[in-house]
């Protein structure tokens, strides 16, 4: 049984989902392990992790106006608006989200579906640099 | 150390909510790990997991009309809706709850609470058969 | 490799979020273990767990009433009703939350990010006594 980890950085352009399957699902393949465990944690709490469809872009949109809806920026409705309109909103759409995602390794792969992405969900209208931690375990 | 996974698939009836503790909690039990991590992927974006009260189920029943309510069918409201009108409000059910959930394993059993169910969350109308990948890693 | 495991309890004062990393990040610290995976497990479904900011208590105020005005009290609105009128809404608040949160451990540390903090999130209005499960793999 071994084990692998690594900080992987992206570049987010601001409010809205970025697809990091591709890099991750590249380092889990690279480790040579059989089956094991990826771990995917986004060490902040105004961006944060889900899964979904990697097929049609309008998904992103439909679910970005989803999300804005739901928490909306909006003068006076937060107490925490030292940081900016956008950033209680942020907090509130990471806590409705994940911030870690765990998915078996089978064969050597991530045994993602079909049509399953894995994506960084900026909440923040700003470009951010975010920190991914990646863990594997297996043999 | 050793690693236990399967592949677990289950129809499901349309919109809602269908117990899956059973026979997760049967395959687990029967891989001869005292203590370990047991992980439930979901290889879907339209399906998803939760855990909830397995006592009354109509929790089961008010828990899917929230969430019908919170990402409504409804005409115009999402530019994705080449695959139907309740292809896009299932995909914000998925991303509001979960696609992975891992339980620690104690004494030879997933540490489950004692109103604690494992539920596949259908979000699409119609029945569909579904993949949920299991792991286990323990000793 | 190795593993070690925990029953958390803690008190709740009624509906919100109650800090739990320090402790958490304790235990896990005096494992013994340089690298690896925790995993922090709820086993309730009127609690739940969710990463948050940890600085400015106004945002977990804000957290709060969000929970509190998308999933409202309210007589009449859900068939389960039996337990109080606090216990669906409870239900909701943790089926939008997580059950289980797993951290990987580098140098000896759960690799949180600067800002963010483990926090229990109460659904009920009374105090509760809840169980946490915490599992750490590594070695």
């Amino acid at each position: 049984m071994r084990q692998a980890s690594e900080t992987f950085e992206t570049a987010t352009p601001g409010r809205g989902l970025v697809e990091v399957t591709g890099p991750i699902v590249r380092w889990a393949a690279g480790q040579g392990i059989r089956t094991g465990l990826l771990t995917v944690f986004c060490r902040h709490t105004s961006a944060s992790l889900i899964v979904q469809e990697n097929a049609d872009p309008d998904v992103r949109t439909d679910l970005e106006r989803f999300f804005a809806e739901l928490a909306p920026e909006a003068a006076g409705r937060y107490v925490h608006d030292a940081e900016g309109p956008d950033d209680m909103p942020a907090h509130i759409r990471a806590a409705l989200t994940q911030t870690q995602l765990s998915i078996p390794v089978l064969d050597g792969r991530p045994a993602l579906g079909t049509w399953q992405g894995i994506y960084l969900f900026e909440h923040r209208r700003r470009p951010h640099r975010r920190q991914l931690v990646l863990h594997l375990i297996g043999d």
